[in-house]
């Protein structure tokens, strides 16, 4: 593997890596005052075409990393829906 | 342009405008309480790294991509850290 390659899969890494702070605080907190719902529709609505492109190319490590992020960043949109949701119940 | 590079190109655009909705509403309410710090880590490294491949690389649109998300996920981090120092501060 060459320097280049490495940059990209230690950036792949991280950047799908990230997301399970974000997912355990989430859940643990069930705070999510500060998060942004219309980054999180759009960042799902994004990482789920990006799995399809992962599918369409038969490229693994697209398919793989978009798999993980899509799980976490869904539960983090889920948790969001859900506080939508008990907030109006309690209006 | 084929289909896979359109669902590609429409991936890549939600993901990196997705972090737009977050900066916003992190400059508007300075409120970066149940935002995940390691995560904004973890992310602006992960995304430097990607700019860094994409230059090495000549990919114009992962050059582009990831210099708009680093931007906007610069901003929130920059945030988080000087909420991190004004609490300090006051304690």
């Amino acid at each position: 593997m060459d320097f280049t390659a490495i940059i990209g899969n230690i950036a792949a890494i991280l950047t799908t890596v990230s997301f399970l702070p974000q997912a355990i605080k989430t859940i643990k907190t069930q705070n999510t005052a500060s998060l942004s719902f219309p980054m999180y529709l759009l960042f799902v609505t994004g990482v789920t075409l990006w799995l399809v492109y992962g599918l369409l190319n038969h490229q693994t490590p697209i398919i793989l990393g978009n798999a993980i992020t899509l799980l976490l960043a869904g539960i983090i949109l889920a948790f969001m829906v859900k506080g939508k949701f008990t907030k109006k119940m309690f209006k």
